[in-house]
Order: C-alpha cells, then structure tokens, then sequence
C-alpha cells in the first residue's frame, strides 16, 4: 500500500509508523484513532488519483484538511487518512468580481489576510480560523460569528470542485451568480462532511470590507431585553449587526481563572454579558459627523444609551479603540478551550427559534439535574441566530448518562422548534441523535443517494448517517 | 384509472375528456401536449397518496403549478398532470421571527400581498408574479429582479416539504438558520424542477419593507458606463441597489408597438436604456433631509448628477411618484411579452460575468449573421447580475436553424465563463444545452441521484437530464 500510495503522491507525502504520532487524534481528543496511512497529495489529479486507489483496492478514505471538527468527522481507524494541507494555493482573487477561488488546504485566516489586502473581506469567522481550512469549512458548512449578517458558509459559495468517490473529478467552479443547470450538486457536497465527495477547491464570495466598525460589551436585564437590543439595532443601522454574543457569568470566571490577563468586561460583574458588533461600508455611516463619531458607531451609543434610560441595560463599555475590541473578542472566542477546560464534557450545538433561547436554557436549568445532579453547564451562544453551544460537564465518564444527557437537551431543544445540530455538524458524535431525531424520509432519501454515489462506502464510512 | 383517483381526491378535481382543454400547453405556447388525465389534490396527505398511486400502477406524474415556466418543464403528453392549485394556504406568517409558511400554490403576488399586509416583503419578483406560483418558484429556483441585493429563491428558503417520488412526505419545514443535520436535500429538490420530489410547503424568509425607494431610468454613453454606475451606487448606499435593469432601443420600440399608451423613457430616444432601484429600510436613509429628499434619493440622483458632468451618462429621469415608477417597472415587465409578440423565437437565457455582458452582446451581434443572415435579436438584462434574456427571431422555424443559433449562443457565453442557463432552468427546451455543455461527471451523478430517488422514473421524466 505504502508503495503504490508514494507512487502516486511521491515518497515524502505518504506518512507511516511514527510519523502518525501527530494523526491518530481528533482535536477534541474525544477520538483516538490508528489510522492505515496519512496521505499528502498536492493537486486535485492526485487526490483522484488516491481515491481511485482507494475505489479500486476498497480502502476507506477519510479526508481531513485543519481537524478543527468538534463532532468527530476526522476519527480514521483503520481509514487511509487524506490531507489536503498540500492543496493550499489561493488560485485567483478579483475584489472587482468580489470572488476568490481557493483550494481546500488554505487556512481560513490565511484568506482573511488575503481578502484584507485588497480592501474585502471572507466573512465566515470563528475561534478556530487560524488552524481551519476552507475544506472543513465547507465539508461542514461552518457557521460562527457573523451568519446573522453573511449566512453561513453554504451563502458564500459561487461553485466548488469536488473529487467523487469513484475518482472521477466534477468541475462546479462558476462564477455565476444565476446558473440554474439541473442538480445543485454544490450544495449537496457542502455540509455533506466528506461522504459524498472531497471538495478541493472553491470559488467564494467576498464583500466589502467595513470601513467602521463599533464594538460594545453590554449587560441587559434579560435575555428578552437582549433581544429588544438587537431588534433596535437592526432597525437603526438598516441591517448592520455583525456579531450578537452571549456569555454568561460562569464563562468570564472561568475565563479569568485560565487566563492570567482575563478580565471582567464591566466594572460590576453581571450575568447577561453581550457581545455586540454593528459594521457598516457605505461613506455616509463611517465619516465621523460633527460629534466625531461615525454615524454606525453614534446609531450603537445612542441606541444603548436610550435603552439604558429605560432601564433595559444594567451596563454597557463601547470599544474605544482596536485593542479593547480586540480584548472583547478574545474572551468570546475563548468558548472552546472554556469548554474543554474540565474533562469529561459533553458537546451540545443546538439551534432554537432567537425568541426560544431564554426558554431552551431556562428549562435545561430545571430539568438537568433529574440526570445528574452535580452536572455543570457551560453556555456560550450566537443569540443572533438562535445557537447555543450547550456543553455540560457530568458528574462522570458513564456512556449512558451521556447518552441520557444528550436525549434530554435534544427533548428540550426540539419542543421550542429547534435542531440537534447547528453548526458543528454530525461527524461521530451526533450519529444517535441524527437517528433518533431527523425525519426518517430525510435519513433513508440521504442513504439512497450515499449509496449511488459510493456504493462501495469508500469517503469517510461511519460518519454523518446513522 | 379516474375511478381510483376520484376515490383519492374526489370526484370534481380528477379533470378528464373536455375539461383538459385548458390544460393542454405549456404558457409559451411552444408545447402542445395530451395529458391522461389532470388531478387537484387539496393536500400534500392527497399528494402523497395520488404519487402512491403512480408509483404503484407505474404512470408518471408532472407537478404543474402556475405553469409561467419558459422551458417546456410541464410537458405533460401521456402523463398525469399533478396541479397544486389548491394547495393554496399561507400557513403561517410571523413579522418577528421573518418567515412565512407557504404552500406550493400560492400565488406569488398573494404572497407579496399577504407579507406587505405586516410591513415585510418577500423580495423575489418577475413579471408573471401574478400567475407564478411558490412550488414552480421553489423547483425552478426562480430568479427575476432582485437577485442582486436578496439572492435566487434558494437564498429565501428556510425549510420544505415535500412529496418524494415513492410517495412519503419528507418535513424539513426547519425555520432555523443553522440547522447542520446531513446532506442538505432542501437544497437538492430546489430547482430540481419537480423530478426528484413535490415540494408542497416552504418556510420562506421574509424581509424588513424598504421605506424609501428611488426609481430612474438612465442612459449610460455604454454597458462599461452602466457598471461604472452600478458599482458608485453600491458604494454611495453601502449595497441598497434593488434592480439594474437593461433594455436596448429596439425592446422600447416593440413595446410602443404592442401596448398603446407606452413612452419613450426620455425626451429623446437612447440606445442603452437602464432601470435603476435603491431601498432602504434605515430611518436615516429614509426621512426627508434639509432637501425634502430622503437619503437614499439624494444618494441616486447625486450620483447620477455627478456621473452626467462627468460625460458619462446621456440623460436620467428620476421617477417623482409612484405612478412614474410603475410605468417604469411596467415597461420592464413586458419583456417576455415582447419576446414572444414574433413567432417563432428561440430563448436563450444565459449568464455571464458582469464586466462580460458588453462582450458577449457585441460578440453575438457579429456573429449571428453567420447562422442566419435574416435573423433578429430581442434583448433584456438584469445587469445587475449578468443575466441576460437573448431572444432570437429566426427567419424560418427550422429545427436545425435553431439549434445551430443555440449552440452558437452556448459557444459564446462559455467562452466569456458563462452558463447556458441563468434562471430559467433546463425544462425540455434546454436539454441539448444541458447535454452538450454540462460537466458530464455532473450529469451522470445527477442520474444517479435520480435513478436512487425515483428508480420507477415516475415524476417529470424526460426533463432536466438529457
């Protein structure tokens, strides 16, 4: 196998024996693997060319490009482990055509810096941006920060170029904006974690980049007023909220314990702590007026300021500069490792209606300890578009409370109208909720075209359908 | 068989012998057809079991719904023409959360009507809005106008529901904006012009109602001139532009033949002919300044005024009211009429970059009269997204005449990176298109999605893959 892979991909790109060390984990380190080979190609013609191997010889094949995934989608026992760190070229980036054809191995920061240099911007941002790779993003149809305002990763993408289980390459990289033309195989393969296909490249959308931005931390009353901000935001600004964060008090104390420089956001520590970014292009919103501030920034202080004379706002701190909004973010984007900071944890990404939220976590609040009684929950949610990333730390390791764990968030989450997976996708970790919870329509429609696709099962077995 | 559907839908709704007259063609007039029989279910519960029914007894099913289509997809000769006519309920309609849920035979414009009656809007728009309906918008993934700033009817979908080809009801009538649970199948059946699945409902998203328009038409010295335009206002309104439409000299003259009260657009007659629309919803762009103009105005005409010292604009009229509007957009919208006042005419709906529609005008204006001498072009553009609507007039309706100006439009949009179709889908009418021009690796895994769906062929066969 070592052999006929090298030949393929050259000597150097086929890792084996010890140089797995780095490959046998998922990052969450839930999952340790052994898997046969890692695999480096350098070009979509080598990629095809594996996977025809692979197709050929029935070798299961799991692709992976930033293994940022916190589902699991990476486990590879047993699989020929495909990276597409190799694939990392920005092929062609026009602002005037507001589109970058990127290949699957760029990192997601290293195409933030790219766009940035011709004055756009790839909106799609999270915590991870720095090791998470275009491939994954799409695989998984990442969400993060900014979908209120840019969608999720499915809305910036023009076309793609995927390597099909069979070998076969399909070349989907319009440009177009209408090309109505049978299938949408591209949004078939996105979201679709490498079982359907390896996307290698893409053409994405960029926007203009935001000539002003205002940033604020602010503590409402409730989570209802909270809602009430945004609404009002909304309407001031024509649609201008970027990011919509909530934090709850328990993830600033962990914070400041694991961080050294961590500090409390207001003066007073509050429970309801919000992130909140409005944005804005358009000349008129960024030339500062005759107060000095840019009309964006004056619409978020006056805003806040009125909502604060009606006693909705217990506090509220807009960044003065780019290092106090760049301080709000890192407390933001530290969820993860919060998350990750005890062990064992249980990760829940789940979606309801933005008006449900207060109710979604106010009723686990309750209903939680009837399964574990020294259970901890860990909140961080985009309260912008309805995801709360619900991770519980139980009282132990035990299969089956995690398991009853699980069930009750899912009961909760879909009694106010909401879904099991969010963001973060299926992977491994979220097979028993996909089979207990999804359509079963929908589950025996998606395994009928996973078998016409891959009869063989050959792209990444195991993961995604139940 | 009109027994066992009666005893499903009831007597008065399986349409049989006379009563199919109406039902005979598709709306351009280009398919003439002889359905077995035509069956109105009330309900996707009726829906089903009528599909059940097919899928048992092996007779195909074409879904029709307000039958405006442009490429011959309700062909329906020696089929069971399925209407969703009365499948006609809104559902549900909340202003808070945006979204509507709709069902496939609701009429466009009712939903126009129904989402302004709350202060929203559901941006998608053309010209047979008034017959159109939800679930042809939804299969054919309709674009129209407004692509620009909202996106094609896929961007507006939350959720469906729909009739799979064995006769089950798949419920992804999800109102989540991050909802990662599997292969995206909304998206699947989404333009996939009724031949994997009846769609019977959706979740649509609504959008906050602009406040303010500004409407001009507007004479550019050329298309470059018209894009230099496009690109100030997006800049000068942060990206409010609505619609920038194109209509060449000869689209105003056949529209003062055909309708008697039609106009010039300015004092003297102009070669490039452009519709313009901003919105906006912000109050600061929408309440009168010192000037008595909104914003929004003042944005549109100083930026045509500056654009006209510049040399670069020929002439613009503002529209003062909302009846100079409306006799704007009404000249706009007898586009498909003006198409089809000459028979025969072959219909070309292409797209291309944007900077590359000058191009591919200037190209096929050379190079037609190689195909035929006599031969007429009928153009209209949405500029704004480089669809553009390229009618030809043959002179004589000979199928190889029409197939060689097809193939000649083909060559020229694809050399410029176009699509063959924009918004139109493939139908019949494109199917040579579809064959010739489509990655084939793309078309044999749409067979083989169709062919695991609907291993019977029952709904729409013949349509969309070659």
């Amino acid at each position: 196998m070592i052999t006929q892979l090298a030949a393929l991909v050259g000597d150097k790109y086929v890792l084996h024996g010890a140089d797995l060390d780095p490959w046998r984990s998922d990052w969450t380190g839930a999952y340790r693997f052994e898997p046969l080979a890692v695999v480096r190609p350098a070009s979509t013609a080598e990629i095809a060319a594996v996977v025809r191997w692979a197709n050929d010889t029935g070798t299961t094949v799991v692709p992976v490009s930033g293994n940022t995934g916190l589902s699991g989608g990476t486990y590879a026992d047993g699989a020929l482990l495909l990276s597409l760190d190799r694939l990392n070229s920005i092929r062609d980036l026009r602002p005037d055509a507001r589109v970058a054809v990127v290949e699957a191995g760029v990192i997601l920061s290293s195409l933030h810096d790219a766009a940035d240099a011709v004055d756009m911007i790839f909106p799609l941002t999270f915590g991870a941006r720095g090791s998470a790779m275009i491939g994954g993003c799409l695989s998984t149809n990442a969400g993060g920060s900014n979908v209120l305002r840019y969608g999720n990763t499915r809305d910036l993408v023009l076309g793609i170029e995927a390597v099909l289980p069979t070998g076969e390459v399909v070349d989907l990289l319009s440009e177009l904006h209408k090309n109505n033309s049978g299938y949408d195989l591209r949004h078939l393969l996105i979201g679709a974690e490498g079982t359907l296909g390896i996307i290698t490249a893409a053409v994405l959308k960029l926007h203009p980049k935001p000539r002003a931005y205002a940033t604020a931390m602010v503590a409402p009353q409730s989570l209802e007023d909270a809602l009430t901000l945004l609404n009002r935001l909304q309407e001031a600004t024509g649609g201008a909220v970027e990011a919509f964060e909530y934090m709850p008090r328990h993830h600033i104390e962990i914070h400041k314990q694991i961080h050294a420089g961590a500090r409390e956001p207001f003066d007073t520590p509050q429970a309801i702590n919000i992130l909140v970014e409005v944005a804005a292009t358009a000349p008129r919103d960024c030339t500062p007026g005759p107060d000095g501030r840019p009309a964006i920034a004056a619409h978020l202080e006056d805003t806040l300021a009125s909502m604060f004379e009606e006693g909705l706002l217990l506090d509220a701190v807009v960044a003065q500069n780019e290092a106090q909004r760049a301080e709000m973010w890192a407390r933001r984007e530290a969820a993860a490792e919060i998350a990750m900071s005890r062990k064992p944890f249980i990760s829940n990404d789940i979606a309801v209606p933005l008006d449900k939220v207060a109710a979604f976590l106010n009723t686990m609040e309750r209903r939680l300890p009837d399964c574990d009684p020294e259970a901890q929950e860990n909140i961080v949610a985009h309260l912008g578009d309805g995801n709360v990333h619900y991770t519980v730390w139980p009282s132990s390791d035990d299969a089956g409370l995690r398991d009853q764990i699980m069930e009750l968030v899912e009961d909760v989450a879909l009694s106010f109208g909401g879904s099991f997976s969010a963001e973060h996708g299926i992977g491994l970790s979220k097979l028993p909720s996909m089979r207990r919870r999804k359509d079963p329509q929908a589950i025996s429609t998606m395994k009928a075209i996973k078998a016409a696709l891959d009869p063989k099962g050959i792209l990444n077995p195991g993961k995604l359908l139940p």
